[in-house]
C-alpha cells in the first residue's frame, strides 16, 4: 500500500477500506508517513468527506493507537457525557453526583485545558484538598464504592489523535464533520466509556454557529458511536448565551451546588436533568426517560444528590464542608456591579465574548503557563428576555484587582438591551438517538 | 501573514494577493513554511483552481526563488520551444539548426531526465565528441556566432519547483492545470526565454490523454506567458501514436538528419514546420506565417538547415562527418524485423507502451542511475491508416542483446492490425495564440 495512492482515491471521491485507514493512522503515528501527505489527505478529506463506515473505523483505528483505559472492573454501564464546549457550562459538576446519585456509575478523566474558565479538575480543585491525583486502582474502587470519582488525565490515549488534531490546526483542515466526529469519539471510547451522551452546543458562544452544523456534527458522533458498539446519543443546546449565571471556577462549584439543591439556574437545572435521563436511562437504572427524570428530580428533593457531592469531595481529600458553608470556597478580594445604562429588555449576552471577559479577570488559561485564579469570575443577574431597570446590576464581578474597566467595557459591548420585549431562546433544541 | 491563513483563504475558493504568493514561495524555499504546509494548499488549490493572475505570479515567484540565466547578451528574440514530452519526438534535434539557420537564436538549456529515450543531451552525444560541458561565455558566443548552442542545466533554477513537484509527486496533487503550467513556465522564463512555443501533446503516449485537457493546459501556459511579458503560443499535436518512425537516440539523429535533408517522416517534417514557423514568426525572422514557413523550406530545399547543424555539432567537438554518413553513429550489434502476423490496416500504436517497449532494449533511463545505450531502439515501418500484409515488417528492432522476445511481445500487444480501412489520425489539432 502507498500513501500516495490512498491520497489520490479520497481525492477523486473514493471510500477507503478498513485495512486502509488502519494503515493511514498506524503509519502516521509511527511516523512512517509523514505530516505532509497527512495533511494532503486531511485537505482531500475536507472536500470529499468520509461514509459513516469510514468515520467509524477512522475512530476505531485512532483508539487503537495508544493505551486504553479498562473501566470493566467498575460493576454497570459506564456512562460518559461529553459537551463540544461552551461558557459557564457547570453541567459536569451537577451531573457526576446526580447521576451517581441514581445508581449510574461515573468514572471521569479529565483535564485542565484553556478556556475561559478552567476544566473540570480545576473547578473542583476550588474545594480545599480536593486532588485528582490518585491511582487507577483506587479510582476504580472509589467508582464502585460511591459512583463517582475524577482522575486526572494520564497514560498516551489516542496519540494519532493528537497527532493529528495538531496537524490540522496549521493547515485549515480543522472544519470537517467527518474529523471532528471521529476526534471526540475516539477520545471518548478510549477514556473507557460503554455508552455516551453528547451535549453538542449550537450558538454564537459554541464551536458550531448554526444549528444545522451543530445537529450534522451531533448525528455524525451519534452513528459513530452506535456503529462501533457504544451506545449514544446527543442533545442540542443552546449557546447563544451563557448557560446559568456563573463563569468562573469556585463560582461554577457554587452554582453547582445550588443546583444540587434545587436551587440552580433554570436553564442548568433543565440541561442538567435532561443530559442526566438519558445517561441514566443508557445507564439502564431507569425503562424510559419519565421514569429516569423523576429519579433524578427525586434526588434532588431528598438531598441525595447533594450528599453525593459531599461523599464524592472528601474521597478525594476535599472540604466537604464547603457543600453547606460556600464561604469556605476561594473568595475574590473585590465584587462590583455591570450597572444598566438603560432600561428595557436583554436581547444579546454574546457567549464567548463574556467567557473573554472572565479570562481578563484570570479565570481562565489563555496558555498553557498561565495561572488561573479560581476565585473570580462573573455572575450575570439578567439573562437574554429578562427586563431591566437602568441602574439594575446586569453583572456582578469577582476579581481580584481593583481596576476592572476593561472587562467592563467588554461587558458593556456585548451584553445588549433592546427597547421591545424578547423572547427567551429556546434551550434545548433537539435530541439526536441513533 | 500567516500560512495556515492563506491555505484557508484558498480553501474557501478565495484569491491569493501577490504579496501572498511571494510569501508562500519565498517562505516555502527558505523552509520556513513546512511541507505539511504546502501540501495541505496543493491540495486545496487542487480543487479550488488559481486564477490567470495567481498563475502568472505564482510562476513568476517561482522564477525569483533561484538563479535566472541571463541571454542579454546574445542578439535578437531568444525563442525557446518546450514539448510536454512524447515518444519519439525529435522536433528538438530538428528545429534547433532549422530555424537558425534562418537567423533566430537557440540558446538552449537541457537535461537528461527519465524516459524512453535519453534527453536532447543524451542524444546529441550519440555524435562522437560532441559535449555541452561548455562554459557561460563560450555558450553565448557560440549562438552569437552560429545562432544555435546546447549547453547542459547548471545553476539552481526555480528551486522553489523542484520542491514543490517532488511534494506534489507524492500528495496525488500533480494534476492540476494550474501547478503544472506554473511549473513549466517559470523554468522556461528563468532559462532566459524571451519568447515561447509551446508543443503541447495529446492522446495515449502524451500526459493529457484527451484534446480537452490539453487544450485546457496550452491555454493556461498561453496566458501565463503572455501575462508575465512573453510572447507565447501553443500548438496541440497528436501524441496517440509516436511522432516519425525513429524512437532511440542514435536512430533519431539520423532521423533528424533525414528530416532536414528533406527525406524525413511526413509528421515529423510538418510538425516541425509549423512550430519553426511559430518561432520564426515570435523571433521576427518573418512577417506571418506564410512567409515564416516558405523560409524554413527553403532552409530545407538549399541544404543550409543541414549545414547549421554540421556547424552545430562541430562548434561543441563533435563529428560532423555524421551528417553525411551516419553509419558513423553508434550502431546496434542485431536487428530484427517485428513480421506481421496477418493482413490488414494498422489501426492502433500505443506510444507510451512502445516507448516502454525502446526503453527494456536499454534506450532510456528507468532511474537516475540507469546507463542508456545510444544505439539501440525501435524504427517503426508502418503507422496508423497504413495496409500491411502478413509477414511485412511493422518495425525494426535495434538491440545489443540477441533475444528481444519481451520486447516483440509488448510491440505485437500494442501494435493493433484491423481489417477495415483506417483513417490517419489529425497531426495538429489546434495552435492557440495569445
Amino acid at each position: 500500500m502507498r500513501m500516495v495512492d490512498l491520497i489520490e482515491k479520497k481525492r477523486d471521491g473514493l471510500e477507503l477500506s478498513e485495512a486502509e485507514i488502519q494503515f493511514i493512522i498506524e503509519g502516521f503515528t509511527d511516523g512512517s508517513i509523514p505530516d505532509y501527505q497527512m495533511s494532503a489527505l486531511s485537505m482531500a478529506i475536507y472536500f470529499k468527506g468520509m461514509t459513516e463506515r469510514e468515520r467509524a473505523e477512522l475512530t476505531m483505528a485512532m483508539v487503537e493507537s495508544g493505551d486504553k483505559i479498562d473501566l470493566s472492573a467498575i460493576e454497570g454501564i459506564k456512562v460518559d457525557k461529553h459537551s463540544t464546549g461552551g461558557v459557564g457550562d457547570t453541567t459536569t459538576l451537577v451531573l457526576g453526583p446526580l447521576v451517581a446519585s441514581v445508581g449510574v456509575p461515573v468514572a471521569k478523566m479529565s483535564g485542565r485545558g484553556l478556556g475561559h474558565t478552567g476544566g473540570t479538575i480545576d473547578k473542583l480543585e476550588s474545594v480545599a484538598g480536593f486532588h485528582v491525583e490518585i491511582e487507577n486502582e483506587q479510582f476504580i474502587d472509589l467508582v464502585n464504592k460511591h459512583k463517582l470519582a475524577v482522575i486526572g488525565q494520564s497514560g498516551n490515549l489516542t496519540p494519532a489523535d493528537k497527532k493529528l488534531y495538531a496537524l490540522r490546526d496549521v493547515t485549515a483542515t480543522v472544519d470537517n464533520i467527518a474529523l471532528i466526529a471521529s476526534s471526540i469519539m475516539s477520545k471518548k471510547i478510549a477514556a473507557g466509556a460503554d455508552a455516551i451522551v453528547l451535549d453538542v452546543k449550537t450558538g454564537a458562544g459554541a464551536f458550531m454557529k448554526t444549528l444545522l452544523e451543530s445537529e450534522e456534527l451531533a448525528r455524525a458522533m451519534v452513528n459513530i458511536g452506535n456503529n462501533v458498539g457504544r451506545n449514544t446519543m446527543a442533545v442540542i443546546s443552546d449557546m447563544s448565551q451563557p448557560l446559568g449565571y456563573a463563569i468562573g471556577n469556585a463560582l461554577e462549584v457554587k452554582e453547582a451546588i445550588d443546583t444540587l439543591k434545587g436551587e440552580g439556574p433554570s436553564d442548568l437545572t433543565e440541561l442538567s436533568l435532561t443530559l442526566g435521563s438519558h445517561m441514566v436511562l443508557l445507564g439502564k437504572k431507569a425503562n424510559n426517560l419519565t421514569e429516569a427524570r423523576s429519579l433524578l428530580k427525586q434526588a434532588i428533593e431528598n438531598g441525595s444528590a447533594l450528599r453525593a457531592f459531599k461523599v464524592f469531595l472528601e474521597s478525594q481529600g476535599g472540604d466537604a464542608k464547603v457543600v453547606d458553608d460556600p464561604s469556605r470556597l476561594p473568595q475574590a478580594k473585590y465584587t462590583c456591579e455591570l450597572e444598566a445604562k438603560q432600561d428595557g429588555f436583554v436581547s444579546e449576552i454574546t457567549a464567548d465574548e463574556v467567557g473573554t471577559a472572565a479570562m481578563l479577570l484570570g479565570a481562565g488559561r489563555a496558555t498553557k503557563d498561565s495561572v488561573i485564579d479560581l476565585a473570580v469570575g462573573l455572575v450575570l443577574r439578567k439573562k437574554i428576555g429578562d427586563e431591566v431597570k437602568k441602574g439594575d446590576s446586569l453583572v456582578t464581578i469577582y476579581s481580584n484587582f481593583e481596576n476592572v474597566d476593561e472587562v467592563k467595557e467588554k461587558l458593556y459591548e456585548n451584553i445588549i438591551i433592546s427597547s421591545g420585549r424578547v423572547e427567551k431562546p429556546t434551550l434545548i433544541y433537539k435530541e439526536i438517538m441513533a
